[in-house]
């Protein structure tokens, strides 16, 4: 396996070692961010990009120049979403409170959307981020099972607070696991010696329980994002997450669903990606796309679950606040009206069979998987071995890149193409997409 | 001591016992609440409120009753700000990404803002909330110290994630301290045994240090509220962080300071707490006013910690983003262009007379105290035991509900009363203020 090529210390960062390939004005922003923000912050690409504005599928760089944006999920129902905007920009003239005040606009919130989950998750709680909203859900299971044993896949990401960082092993080495965390194998088939990645998993939660009691720690709770996609992506076979939710349960433990990835939408087939294979959490946790950019986050779970923690009062100050509420209701509105799940089941569809094609085309694309408009790129220097290849990965990030196209790179070896379009992603951006990166494959074989 | 009195668990609390009181869309609500958030949500005051429009000093009921808000410290420039409101709405209809790409709003807003902090303190990063920040500042400590023992003030609020809420005793029982955590008594002069409250506070947290030590945990950080407001507010004499500042340092540990409350001018003497105290602390942390409502908090540190930190990436979805930046900016504009400092300090002072006034007419105010548009009531059943009076307290703020001012109660006692009304209040604010106090203690005398 080769090594992870990135000195940034992230897939796709931007190293200090080519400021000198850019021209002034960006060394004068990248010399401003290390001295007012400091070396933890990162830029993506060889040549990081500066934005003006955003409209539905694109961003606008300085010059005028759109970028077909295949990458931020964030923004799902589009850049600068008009109903978004005009909610947000009407709530935040109208009022702002918190939650200690009565305001029916959450209830009426939390109805539609918890309406979309199967029983007997029926209880929202409000946050601002995906990490707070684990954090909290890492609380409720603690609470819950007096335990605090908590099992992740190998590569995870699930945010940057003290102790979800610590069960974020994808931050780096950098970044310790607790002494009360046990990682599994992500079930991506591609990468196996398990004909069946289900029962792979379920045994090596199982081994890790083991592990874990051995060692005077109790199990609390499985951790996983639906999708795996800090892994590399594993949305197949359907049904895959049974076996370990299964496990988990008879161990007396807690299935966390981290939605922040696979929620609203983003899978194509349904609502939720945990609804893809058929399973109910314990406790669900969402994020990013929540709010299209505006920060909101929540915990979705079962009463039971939160009589035991209901002792801690919980205020989050912004966390459910009416702005956030209007511009999440607008981001619900946008997904259920426009037909937006059958659009990412459409157009991710469409999306697969032409990367289908370009993988028969093209040898160093080892695997083409995911579902709805979450997929995902395997390069490999040879089929038989399955040997990653990061740095034609990168490569080809960053030429989509100099053909105005987002996307990034991720998994445990860097070696996959992270796509990750806007739900309102059509045909033709598919088509531009495609024929961009064929145009790419074709040179840098030539090269 | 009397005890605490409210089933709900919070000072100024919403106790379900009173269900019956209230109307049916009251109840309706409340019900809805129940059913869809669970039982961690709280609700303010006997008799809880709904507003529907926020503008200025003012938050307006359905009914279009004004209160007089001398309690929300979030929108300090004022209720739906329109500054504020107009930059939100600008900015979500052109951009909203994320820190991976070059935008120069944010280093803009860095460079004014840490041009109100003194040498060194020179970097700041960016989050969502204000726990984010002290979970964040906590984590920069770790790394630097390598150590993990945290002091903390005796009745301290830090924020809500695992890390943060176990250095966060206000909580309450049901959320325990983390075994790395020690205690030490709030610098209040009404309430101290000693003359000189910053030398106790010093001695207190000398010894926290090795009793930490004596059980094999290394120190790393005093963290602490700088006008402790949680634990009912200390804000003299000036000068009486320095103290412990020298012992914290003495010891290799780091001084955080939380910002959340006193800092952005409301103080009235500087820009945040700390400098009232000639201090200069080694991170800072800020949060709720600074986007009037939007979600953004940061951490303030100098270089040298954050190149330790730097080898961990961090990188917070919305922290950051051009929405929150912006509203972010049009707070610290309207903060400077309309000399919210001088008008801080200069009502705060006449609030604090008029509260004198008060004290010498009504016996059951034991003490007045803070500075600028911090202040507190004490209330005691006499002046010579200083028996804490909650239920008085209480009584205050629910009366001055009906009377269409908002505020709450807070301490380790629950017997002080909480004004921390906007900074744009007036003269005018103050004496509708007093004068319903004072009718209210009248009255209450009476019965």
């Amino acid at each position: 396996m080769d090594n992870k090529i990135n000195p940034s210390g992230m897939p796709n960062g931007f190293s200090l070692d080519r400021m000198g390939e850019l021209d002034a004005g960006e060394q004068q922003l990248i010399t401003r961010r290390m001295e007012l923000l400091g070396p933890a912050y990162r830029l993506m690409y060889d040549h990081p990009l500066e934005f003006v504005r955003g409209d539905g599928m694109y961003l606008y760089d300085v010059k005028g120049t759109p970028y077909l944006d295949c990458y931020n999920n964030v923004v799902s129902v589009g850049h600068c979403n008009k109903r978004v905007a005009e909610a947000v920009a009407r709530q935040v003239s109208l009022l702002n409170t918190h939650t200690r005040y009565l305001h029916p606009a959450i209830l009426d919130y939390a109805e539609r959307l918890l309406a979309t989950f199967p029983d007997p998750l029926s209880r929202i709680m409000f946050a601002c981020t995906g990490s707070e909203a684990v954090d909290l859900a890492l609380r409720i299971a603690f609470s819950n099972t007096q335990a605090e044993g908590v099992i992740i896949s190998e590569f995870a990401y699930h945010g940057t607070t003290m102790a979800v960082s610590s069960v974020s092993p994808s931050l780096g080495d950098a970044v310790p696991l607790g002494q009360h965390v046990r990682t599994v194998r992500a079930p991506i088939a591609y990468r196996s010696d398990s004909e069946d990645v289900g029962r792979r998993l379920a045994q090596d939660a199982e081994a890790a329980i083991t592990d874990l009691e051995r060692h005077g720690i109790r199990f609390a709770a499985f951790l996983a994002d639906t999708i795996f996609s800090s892994d590399g992506l594993a949305a197949d076979p359907v049904g895959l997450l049974q076996p370990v939710v299964d496990v988990v349960h008879r161990h007396g433990g807690l299935y966390i669903a981290d939605e922040v990835q696979s929620g609203f939408c983003r899978t194509g087939d349904a609502f939720w990606g945990f609804l893809r294979h058929h399973i109910v959490p314990d406790i669900v946790v969402m994020g990013k796309p929540m709010g299209n950019g505006i920060p909101i986050s929540a915990c979705v779970t079962a009463p039971g679950l939160l009589d035991t923690f209901g002792t801690c009062r919980y205020f989050n100050t912004f966390g459910g606040n009416p702005v956030s509420i209007a511009a999440a209701s607008a981001v619900l509105s946008e997904l259920q009206e426009c037909n937006l799940l059958e659009n990412c089941r459409v157009t991710g569809n469409y999306l697969k069979q032409q990367l289908k094609k370009l993988q028969c085309k093209y040898a160093c694309i080892g695997d083409v998987r995911g579902v709805g408009l979450y997929l995902s790129i395997e390069f490999v220097k040879s089929r038989k071995t399955k040997e990653p290849d990061s740095i034609k990965t990168l490569a080809v990030v960053n030429s989509l890149r100099e053909a105005h196209v987002l996307v990034s790179t991720y998994g445990i070896f860097e070696n996959c193409l992270k796509l990750r379009p806007l739900l309102i992603m059509k045909k033709e951006h598919v088509d531009y997409f495609i024929d961009q990166l064929d145009k790419i494959l074709d040179k840098l074989n030539k090269s």
